[in-house]
C-alpha cells in the first residue's frame, strides 16, 4: 500500500512538470526531485521516462472519464453538458495562460518527437470528441454531430493556444461566450406547428 | 559572404529542426550536424542555443511580413486576402499534420520553458493579428476588428492542433470551407437602397 502511494505521487508529480515545462524539458531526475525519494525507491517504480509518461496518459484518461461523467449526471440537457465541456477554459484560465491545454500542448509535443505514445494521447482528445458528439447527437444532430465535436474541440483548442501567447483572459471570455451561442444555434429549430 | 551564408545555413536547419522535432528536443549538435560543419566554425557564428533561436525568430518575423505584403499586393479585396490567410491550412497540411503549425507550437513550448524569447515568439501572431486586424476594418468592421482577427486567428490553430492529433486532411479541408463562409458573413449588410 506504502509502494502503491509513492507510485501515485511520481506519477502525479510527472504529470504535473510534463505539463508546465513540458515532457522533454523534463529529466527522471526532476521527477525524483518533486516527490523527494532516492533513485533506488524510484527505479523500483519505474525504470524509464516513457513508462512514467504512459502512466501520466492513463491517469489523464481515467480523470477525463470521471469528469465526462460527472457532467453527465448533473443534468440531461446536451447543450449544458456541452456548455460544461466550454467551461473549463474559464475555470482552468490561470494555469492555460502559463502553459496553455495539457491535453493539446502534450499532443503537440510527442509528435513532433514522433513518440511512441502520441496515438495513445491523442486517445484523450478522443475521449472529448466521442463524448461532445455523443452530445450533439442528444440535440437533435446525429448527421453532423462528429464534425461538431470537432470543429468545439477545435475552437477550444485556438482559445487555449492564443490565451497562453497573449495571456489575456479578456480574450478567452469573449470566446467562451461566442462558443455558449454557437452550441444554442446548433439546436434545430422546432417543427412547425 | 560565405561566412553570412553559413550563418544563413545554420539558422534554416535549426528553424527545420526546431519545428519537427520542437526546441528543447534540437541540440546544439543536432544543428551543427544538419549544417555538416566543425564545432569551431559553428561556435564562430552562435554561443548557444538560445542565440540561434533569436536569429529562428528573426527569420520567421521577416519572412511572415513578406508573405503578408504579398497577399496585400494581390489584389484589394479584404476578404480573399483573409482567405490567403486561411489556405496556408490546406498549403501546409502536410506539415501541419506531421509537427503542427509552427507558430503555435514553438510560443507553446517557450512558455512553458519560460523561456526568455516566449514574448518574442508571440510577435509572430501578433504580427498576423495586426494583419488580420486592418483586413476586417477595411471590409467594414471597426470596431470588431481585433476581437475578429483573434476568433480567426485561433480558429486556425485549434484547426492546426487537431490536425496534427488525428492527422485528418478532411477535417482541415471542412474547417477551411466554414471559415471562409464565416469571412463572407462578415462583411456588413449593404446599406438598404
Amino acid at each position: 500500500m506504502a509502494g502503491k502511494s509513492t507510485r501515485d505521487e511520481i506519477v502525479a508529480a510527472a504529470d504535473r512538470l510534463f505539463y508546465e515545462t513540458g515532457f522533454e524539458a523534463t529529466s527522471f531526475a526532476d521527477i525524483a526531485a518533486a516527490v523527494n525519494i532516492s533513485r533506488g525507491n524510484f527505479y523500483y517504480h519505474f525504470k524509464t521516462k516513457d513508462d512514467i509518461l504512459d502512466a501520466v496518459i492513463a491517469v489523464r484518461l481515467a480523470s477525463t472519464r470521471r469528469m465526462l461523467e460527472a457532467w453527465e449526471e448533473e443534468g440531461d440537457d446536451p447543450a449544458a453538458r456541452i456548455r460544461s465541456f466550454i467551461g473549463i477554459l474559464i475555470t482552468n484560465r490561470a494555469k492555460i495562460m502559463r502553459h496553455g491545454c495539457p491535453v493539446g500542448t502534450l499532443c503537440n509535443e510527442l509528435a513532433k518527437l514522433d513518440h511512441g505514445a502520441k496515438d495513445d494521447a491523442s486517445r484523450i482528445f478522443t475521449m472529448f470528441r466521442d463524448w461532445l458528439a455523443r452530445q450533439f447527437v442528444a440535440l437533435g444532430r446525429p448527421a453532423e454531430a462528429d464534425a461538431l465535436a470537432m470543429h468545439l474541440l477545435a475552437a477550444s483548442q485556438g482559445v487555449a493556444t492564443l490565451a497562453s501567447a497573449f495571456r489575456d483572459a479578456d480574450f478567452i471570455r469573449r470566446e467562451v461566450e461566442g462558443m455558449a451561442a454557437w452550441v444554442e444555434a446548433q439546436r434545430p429549430p422546432a417543427p412547425a406547428a
